[in-house]
Formats: C-alpha cells, sequence, structure tokens
C-alpha cells in the first residue's frame, strides 16, 4: 500500500519563459507527470483496463502556491503524497523542492472514470486494483483535504 | 475604470489530449491569455515600462475547477472579473462556458513586481497606471477573495 | 475553391522562453493553428464525419527555417498556401510576418487518413469534399514542392 | 570529444492529442530535451557563461519526419548525433525508436550566438570549450548535411 512517492528532475529549456523563470501553468503538467509516475509504479497506467472496463481520471480541481521562482539549472525534488483516498476520488499534495526549500505546493483531485463510447467518462467507486495498492497518507492535515464527492462530471 | 473583460476562443487541436478533451493544464494558460487581453485593451502590456520601471506580474496562486469536459468543435466564452485588488497584486476569477454552460471557474493572483537585474522580481505597491485602469468588480461574493497581501516572493 | 489563407495573432506570454522571444517549437503550433482555421473557413473540421468515414490529418513531415525572432509584443501575420495537392496529402506553406518582414517560413504536409478501431488510422486518396473546396495553389516553385506520396502510416 | 548521446523517456499524457497519439509539435521539444541533456553531459549549460560571455544556441532551422505513431505507453529510445559541426553552427539529427523501430527523424540547427543587451543575439564562430568537447560524428552521410553558415540572425 503506497500513499507517497518522490522523484527528481530538470528544468527545460522549453518550460522557461520571458521572465527568466519557469511558467506557472508548467508546474501542473509537473503534477501530472509525478502522479502518473507514481501510479505507474504500481503497474497502473493511465488508461488502465481491468476486467474489461478502461478505467481514467480526468480532474475536477486543480490549485497550486508560487513560493519563490524556479529556474532552467535548478534541479527540483517533487514530493507526492495521496492526502486524501475518497469514495470516488484520489486527492494529491505535490510540493515542488530545491535545494531544500519549497518552490511550490500543488494539489490536484483526479475522479475514477470508466471510459464509456466516444470518449465519454462516467464517474465510479474506487475499483479493487486502486484500494489494493493506494492508501491515504496518515498525516495530512485533514483541514486541508477537500471534499471532492459532491463533484460530477 | 474597468473590472471585467469577456471574449470568445476555439479550442485548437494541440490543446488536448487521449482523452478526448481539453488538458486540465490548458486551462491556466487560457487563464494568461484572458488576462494578458485584458491589459492590452487599457494599454497595459506584460512588462510594462513606467518612470524607467519595468513592472511584471509574477503568480502566488493558481487554481481551477472542471465543471464539464469542452472539446475542439466547442466555442468557449470566457469571463475575467477583477475579485480583489489588493495593495500590492490583482485577483482575477475567469469563468469558462461553452453554449451558456459553466465548463470551467479559474482564479489566479498576480503580484505587482519590479524588474531588478539578472531577472529578479520585488513585489510592490500597485502603481498609478494600474489604479487609474484596473478596480475591483463591485459585486464579487467578499467570502470567495483571497488574501494575498501576505505573500511574498 | 480555395488555396491561401491569411490571419493575424498575437504572441502570447507562455510562448516565450528564457531568451526573451518565442520558442521554436511554437510555430510548429501555429502552423497547426491557421492550417485549421483555414479548414474552419471551409466548413471542414480535423474530425470530420462524411458518409459515415471520419478523416483526419496526421502530419508525415514538418519544418521551420527561423529568420528573426518574434518577440511577446509583435502582431504575427500568417500567410497559408497550399504547395501541393497530392494524391492522399496536401502540403502547406505557412510564412510568418511581423511588420512587413519574415520571422520564418513553415511547411507541413499531412496525409489524408481514415479513422479506424482503437485511434488507428489508414491513409486514403483525398475524398470529394476536400477536392471541391481545397487547389493547390497556381505559383509555386514547383522544386520547392515535397513528394509525400510515397510516405505510409 | 562528444558526437553522439543516447536516452530513454516516457511519453507524458499531455504531450497526447485527441487522435491517440504524440502530438507532432511534441518531437520538437523532445529533440531540445535531449540536446541539453547532450550539452548537459558535457558540463555545457544552455546560457553558457565563458570569460565573460553568455553563449546560447537560437535555432536557425528545424525539421521531422514522422514514420509511426507513438502512443502513451510506448518507451522511446533517443539517439542524437552531431551531423555537422560549422563555423559557427552544430546541426544535431535525432532519432526516435520504439521497440527497435524507427517513429521519427528530426534535425535542428542551432547557431552560437552571443548575448547581448536586452535579449539580443549574435552569431559567433564555435568558441573553444565547445571545440574540446563536441565533434562531428565520424560516419554522417554528407549529402544530408545542411550548410547553415549562410544564415544569419
Amino acid at each position: 500500500m503506497a500513499h507517497e512517492f518522490r522523484s527528481t528532475r530538470q528544468v527545460e529549456f522549453h518550460e522557461t519563459d520571458m521572465a527568466g523563470m519557469v511558467h506557472f501553468a508548467v508546474f501542473f503538467t509537473w503534477m501530472e507527470e509525478v502522479e502518473h509516475a507514481f501510479m505507474r509504479s504500481l503497474d497502473i497506467t493511465v488508461f488502465h483496463t481491468d476486467r474489461g472496463r478502461v478505467f481514467t481520471w480526468p480532474r475536477v480541481a486543480a490549485s497550486c502556491e508560487y513560493v519563490r521562482p524556479v529556474r532552467l539549472t535548478d534541479t527540483i525534488e517533487q514530493h507526492l503524497r495521496v492526502e486524501r483516498r475518497g469514495t470516488k476520488s484520489l486527492t494529491y499534495g505535490v510540493t515542488f523542492y530545491h535545494e531544500g526549500a519549497v518552490c511550490a505546493r500543488g494539489q490536484v483531485t483526479a475522479v475514477c472514470c470508466v471510459r464509456g463510447e466516444n470518449d465519454t467518462y462516467a464517474s465510479t467507486e474506487l475499483p479493487a486494483f486502486v484500494l489494493e495498492r493506494i492508501e491515504q497518507a496518515p498525516d495530512v492535515d485533514p483541514t486541508s483535504r477537500p471534499d471532492a464527492e459532491g463533484v460530477s462530471r
């Protein structure tokens, strides 16, 4: 049972902007990359087939706070934690560090969906292959946990 | 004195992903595009020079809620409002609509900064050229307003 | 019968990089955007349904020459021409101008494909709805025309 | 003296499009990423400071041929070679493989420039720190080598 994941990444030149730092929207693609690396580490793919159904994870909410700029030559540590495992959703928190200092803190809530015809998606309860592999981190501040269950797509 | 801005956009093919909808991180570039279009409509550029100083707007926070998927052939209405004009920051809310229905609601807080040497930036109070052109929207729910003044970069 | 298309665009902040200019890869998304605007102007969509078949246009080749840097406040004129209408493909040339001077020249060859099961695509001869609306530009230098017909996907 | 570099990469979800494959423009950011990884392996940064001058590498030409689609779960091998070391430029060829089969072949020509005031760049002969570390691959087909020396920015 896993509830966190760490990885390290370079900044790519195309991720910078003319202010000389990483563009703010890039942190959302970084959050997705570390989330998917976490899933791959558990042998779960983004479009996971299980018993004839294809599961995927549209987002219902994403946010990021930017604490200090990130520049081209910085090496970034990424620390993902499962902040909430709901009935139908997973909320991840990702903290980005450079040399031990926080650069940014992000959060994303993804709803478990089954793919239907024509790229339609219906939310569903977390299936066994998720419940058996992913758990909520034990020590997350409960006041920081969103309640994503009310969200429908 | 302006406090809102509306525009319409096409979805571009490269903004979609293999789930057949617009990728969630794209909404943050859309928010930036409509914010900058609002500024251009007021003759303010992203790197605005005023009395020898260059002003720009790093972000300290950004968030988005996703209500329904957006697809390639959808035409999107964007409605930006100035949700908060602080001492040193502007918080924008942007609502995205397709055929009258809300697709997503985003918010971004940008801090007014003066550019120093080597792509460094120091926060500063909103200058006259901003105060004379941008005001807070009169009827935003005050409980939705973040307090960004505590944020430093 | 159409063989060219012109449009104008702003540079977006997220399209710049830390060198202070538009990143070189962005010109390929611009080429796609103007190609799709050309198709929309002819009532053709990127995934066009005709007589029960869905047509789309994977690329087999793309190139760009960069003549002068493009910066944030530049307004860019885009001029697309149909450089070659082959049996199964269309080759577009797009020239980008700022204030009358060429900034970049791109070319992309897209092969007409019919979508099969599971996101597979098979090349096909240009259908009537294309032949009736898109023609080769009359005065393109023939030595600049690639021969894309040998390409298979 | 180095003239080639190999690396392996995952496909990221945000790099796909609604056709279910990696978007064609993404290959240009991949080419840049492997080029910069090659330079980092030689202790050269993208904005390299040497004897008080800052060197960087604007592109004058980029191209790619697409041989077969790349999908989310494919692992991609990247093989970069220095196809031409000119007086002022480097031309890289990058071949992308999946399970031994070529997916795409790209080429990019970057001109060595010294940064001046206000994000301006002037081309210059390759400096000693490049000549001592990067050489032309010995066995590239000479007819495939572009002559980039005539290009000025």
